[in-house]
Order: structure tokens, then C-alpha cells, then sequence
């Protein structure tokens, strides 16, 4: 039983995402329920004369470590593991998990720890910028989407334009209209976003955008950059929720002084929001201002990979940027949300309006 | 739903078998189907405060390895999974096959070089002297033993003993009646096995045995040594079936010279025999006699960490020796064949009989 969707998955992963050669060593890491992605990534890796190193994870053995885990465990991340991400030359990760809020009553403290124990592990892929990240569907993803499996996994394959005769040519061409955007917009100097409950302002003078191009994340469909870190005033509410450490978190509000969180609150998982805001001083900080362009996703599915890109939202994250953009927050956290525009929302650069009600002015990403 | 002998079973592997201790790093290995085992092991390992490191293999990634893998794969061990072995300090392996018959039709010479790629693997692992082998009852282990699951669930932890309120006393007190055996049997010089179609010399002389206390195998119950390997003359018929790199061998017939196989047939898997003889100089020669103790193993299931403990058998390895018994056998080879000693067999020592129709004649294994 193939479908030929995930082969050309696999051949965009492998051949353009992280663009695998002989001798190199892909570390391909994935929840077991994503068996037939990756063995189809496993398999196109060999066919390439690549070596690929399967970290398989089972489901719920995160519910296991956190709750059996002791004080020792959270101290650095294990040197076997991280002699794994060293010696590896790309990353290919593949989420499919089996239950989408198996984690909502875990300590977030605990989540945090285990993040910032692990923050190295993140730098060493972020260094080596040969990495990928995709999804895989499954009935807990069809579930947290409200779809059936068989719904879903057509949502999913559409958003990653895999119908497409050459998915690799697809993605080419709509970084080619991306790469048009970001020079705008690295024209610029000021981003107001304005909407319901929302305006907000914050500075990209000397910032890179970064072209989402569908070789990091699969689908992609976005440009991003890192805003200057004391530049955020305003308010902005995110009306698209997110399930996020297993848990869900909505309607969150967010008040920025001088780049910093000054006021938050969430209609769900206020907790959680707070303790990400607290977990260190960057974490009150922004390090991402993306804007979707990815219009082939219809609706927000509480699945980040896939609302961040929505065409017609921007996101912002609290916490760390990528360095490429010139952001400088260090954050142990990066945790995106967003901001629908598509119902009277408003995008301007430097005064000039950019989209509006979700539809760009001058570009086409249709 | 949790099985309380699962719960034992951790506790046997992680405080028994492998002794592991708070910041050990233990590779914890197995197939998917494994899962209510790996867990288990993983919370005890947590517990403790050792660091588990699960390398989980999907089902039918071997059959894709195969199909895919070119020669570069064939070469050497990918860098890094040598890294893991490196690193670790123990290692606990689960089998749980989802089809014992995966690789009936892969030619056995690509078997055979990976087997010889990755040998240094399994001298890391030998090397290190903590490592544990065991089973997880799966559909595919029952089907190949003509059992329903539940069934064969009784009788996989029948035989480990874990039906004991402690398991590890049980197998500490037979590891005592063994270590008796063990007395015994390095006074002598020569072994014979005798009975149907069999009659077989070989010297002992010097050699060590080792105690299957439980500790490597669960289940367990056997003593082992490497005979000398210019020794072995006389033949033999091992009327044990045994399912071996995905494919069914039984009936197989040796005739030995000074060590060395000089005849062979098999009734089924005749070709599998002769490639793995001929896979390299040390596979024609002998590389273990070990001597089955275990009684709560009412009949053989084709399944060689089972069958080789069967009360009433000895087996018979070609190739690599392990080297803590004084042998010298260094092939990638290591192969069990399993002679039943239950319907008119004996086993003698220096003429003198020790063991008839499967019994013993001094020792309480029962």
C-alpha cells in the first residue's frame, strides 16, 4: 500500500530539503506512528548512497520521562545523544504524534528544563542548516483538526502541494514570489500590524527576511525575520489557537513596552503562557516576525508547522531568533503565535499598507 | 492496562542483568511491538537515575535496508551509531519481530556483510560485559511457535520465571546448581554427544565455561564454553528447526574432521547453511558447546534464545567464540544449532555419562 504522495515526500525532504549527498549522515527522527514516511525517507536516503540514522520515538515516552525523570536527568542533555547531532550532517524530523494533548499535566517548568537542557542539541542543528521538519498525518492530528484521517491527510498533502506533478518546482517558484516580497520589505524600516484588538509596531531596520522556501519546514509558505528586540509597543491579540507541550492555549493577549511583554493573559492556558514568559529574560522578548504565504491551507488546525503559514496571518514568537535574520534574542524558548488578518486585518511598511484583509497589494501567492 | 511481569522484567534487566547505576548511559534497543517492555525499562532506568538511550527499530526497516542499500552501506558502520556504542555503558536489547519470516528471500550474502560491518559493534558490546538480550512476545513469535498471543505470552514468562515473586532470586539460585555443572564439566577433557544420528567428539580440554545465569539472555538457564577448534570429529543432527535471518533451517546434518565442517546438508535452508559456512574461515569451525538447563521450557519455538535453554538439549555454535571461555574462533558468524537430547541421547564427559534422554544424572535443574 504506497502512496505515491509520500515518495515524492521523501524526495523533497531528502533530495531538496536538506539536499542529502553520498557519505552524509542524515539523522531521520519521527514518532513510530509516521512508519510509512519514514521508510520512504529511509529508503530515498539509501537510494542516494546517504546514511540514514532513524532515532524512532515511541508514543507516550515523553509521559514516561517526565514523570519517572529525576533531578539528574534534567542536568545536561545525555553525550551519546549529543554525539549524534555532532557527528550528523543533516536533520530530517518527522512529528506524528498519537495524542495531541498527551502532555496537558505536565509541570511546564519540567517541559522548560528539558528544553533548555536540550538548547545546544537545537544549536547544533540551527549551525549545521542542513535540517527539515515535517508532519505526518495521524488520527490524533486529524482529531485536533476536527477531520477525519482520510480528510486530513488531504489537507495536509494540499498544504504541501505534493498533488503537484514537481512539488520541488512548486516550492521553487513560490520562494521566487517570497524572494520579491522580502525585498520590499527589507526596504523598510517600521511594521504596523493592525486589526481587531491589535496594533502593534516593532522595527526590522537592518533585519534579513528569511525565505520560507519548503527546505526547512514542509509544508512552508512564509517569510520571517528577527524584529529589533526593544522596538515592540502596542497590543496584539491572537485569535488562532495553538496547541502547544501538549496542551491547548487560546485568545492569548500580549502588551509590549519597549520590546518587552508587559501584559498577558489567555482565554485558555494562561498558566502555560505565563510560565513560558517567565522561563528567562528573553523569553519576554520577540525573536520572530513572520508573515504566511501559504494560501493553500484553507483554516487554522491548532497545528503551528501549518497555521504559522496560513496565507493571510502573520505570527510572532516570544523568545529566540535565528541568528541569520540578525535577531539576537537568546532564548532557551520559541514559541509562535498568531494573528489573523483575514477579517479586517491590516500589514503596513513604513505607513504603506502591504495586505490587507489576509490579501497582499502587490503579490501573488495564490 | 499494565502487566505486572513487565514490571519484573524491567527490574531484572536493569538491576540484574545489566547492574546499571545512576549515570550509566544504557542503549535500550528493540522493535515497536516492544513498547509496553521498552517503557517499562525506560521508567526503571529513570528511576534509578541511569540515562536510557532507546534506539527503537520500526518494523520492516530491514526489508528496506536490503531492497535500498547500495555498497557504500555495506563498507563500515555509520560513524555515529558507533558513537552510541562507544559511549553507552550497558545495553539492553529487545526482540519483538512483527514477521520472523521478513527476509526469507534476502540473499544471504548481504546478510552476511552487514553482519561483518557492524562485528566491531558487537565487540564494543561484548567488551563492555553489560549487555542483555530478551523477548517481547508479539503475534509473529506466536504464529511462528503455533500459539495463540496469549498463549505464548505464559509461555515467554514461564520460561524467564517471572510468574516467581522474585525472579531474580530464582535465577541466582539456579545460576548455584549451574555453577555445580560447571565444576563438574572443567575437570573434564572430552565431551561426547550421542544419539539418533549423532555421535560427536570434542575436547574441552582447558576451556571455561560460563554460567547462563540470566544476566546476558532472559530467559536463561544454560552453561557454555568454546571447545577447542581443531577438536570437533564425528557427526551430528540437529533436529531443532530454527528460524535464522528470516528464513526457516532445520534438519541440518555436520560432519566434522579436526574441527572443521568437511559435510552438510539441511533438510529445509540448505543454501542459507552453506553461505553461512562459508562466510569465513572461522564459520566451518565450532565456536560454543553449550549445555540447555532450563526446564520451564516445555518445547522448542524455532526461536534460538529460547530453544538453545530447553532442558534436555545441547547446542552447538559454528563461528565466533565468546571470548571469556578460552576460545579462539574469531568469525562474524555465530550461529546456534540445537541437538535434542530427550528421545535416546546422552551426553558423556571423559566416557563417564552425565546426562540421558535429557535428563541429568547429579543435578537439580527442575
Amino acid at each position: 500500500m504506497r502512496d505515491e504522495r509520500l515518495t515524492k515526500l521523501a524526495r523533497v525532504l531528502v533530495n531538496y530539503s536538506v539536499a542529502a549527498e553520498e557519505g552524509d549522515q542524515v539523522v531521520l527522527a519521527g514518532g513510530a506512528a509516521a512508519e510509512p514516511l519514514i521508510k520512504a525517507v529511509y529508503a530515498r536516503l539509501l537510494d542516494i548512497g546517504a546514511t540514514p540514522i532513524p532515532q524512532v520515538a515511541l508514543p507516550g515516552m515523553q509521559e514516561v520521562f517526565f514523570e519517572h525523570a529525576r533531578d539528574v536527568h534534567y542536568e545536561k542533555t545525555p553525550p551519546v545523544i549529543r554525539a549524534i547531532y555532532e557527528g550528523a550532517d543533516a536533520f530530517i524530523s518527522v512529528m506524528a504524534p498519537t495524542n495531541t494533548r498527551a502532555l496537558a499535566n505536565v509541570d511546564p517548568a519540567k517541559q522548560q528544563a528539558l528544553g533548555k537542557r536540550d538548547k545546544d542539541l537545537q544549536e547544533i542543528v540551527l549551525g549545521k542548516d542542513r535540517w527539515a521538519l515535517t508532519l505526518f498525518p495521524t488520527e490524533a492530528l486529524a482529531q485536533e483538526s476536527e477531520m477525519g484521517l482520510a480528510e486530513y491527510e488531504e489537507f495536509v498533502f494540499e498544504a504541501m502541494a505534493l498533488g503537484e506533478e514537481d512539488p520541488v518546482r512548486y516550492w521553487s517558484e513560490k520562494a521566487g514570489e517570497q524572494g520579491r516580497l522580502i525585498e520590499r520589505l527589507e526596504q523598510g524600516r517600521e511594521v504596523r500590524i493592525h486589526g481587531p484588538e491589535t496594533d502593534l509596531t516593532l522595527s526590522i531596520t537592518g533585519r534579513k527576511f528569511l525565505n520560507g522556501d519548503g527546505k526547512k519546514n514542509m509544508p512552508c509558505g512564509e517569510v520571517f525575520t528577527g524584529p529589533v528586540e526593544d522596538s515592540a509597543n502596542g497590543h496584539v491579540y491572537f485569535g488562532v489557537p495553538v496547541a502547544v507541550g501538549g496542551r491547548e492555549v487560546s485568545g492569548v493577549r500580549l502588551r509590549f513596552e519597549d520590546g518587552k511583554v508587559v501584559e498577558a493573559s489567555a482565554e485558555k492556558g494562561e498558566e502555560y503562557l505565563n510560565s513560558m514568559l517567565d522561563a528567562d529574560v528573553g523569553a519576554r522578548y520577540l525573536g520572530e516576525l513572520g508573515i504566511g504565504t501559504n494560501y493553500g491551507i484553507p483554516r487554522a488546525t491548532k497545528n503551528i508547522l501549518f497555521d504559522e503559514k496560513l496565507g493571510g496571518t502573520v505570527h510572532l514568537a516570544i523568545g529566540r531568533s535565528y541568528a541569520a535574520t540578525g535577531g539576537k534574542n537568546d532564548s532557551s524558548v520559541h514559541w509562535d503565535l498568531i494573528c489573523d488578518l483575514r477579517d479586517g486585518g491590516e500589514l503596513y511598511l513604513d505607513g504603506e499598507l502591504v495586505e490587507q484583509n489576509g490579501s497582499f497589494l502587490d503579490f501573488d501567492f495564490a
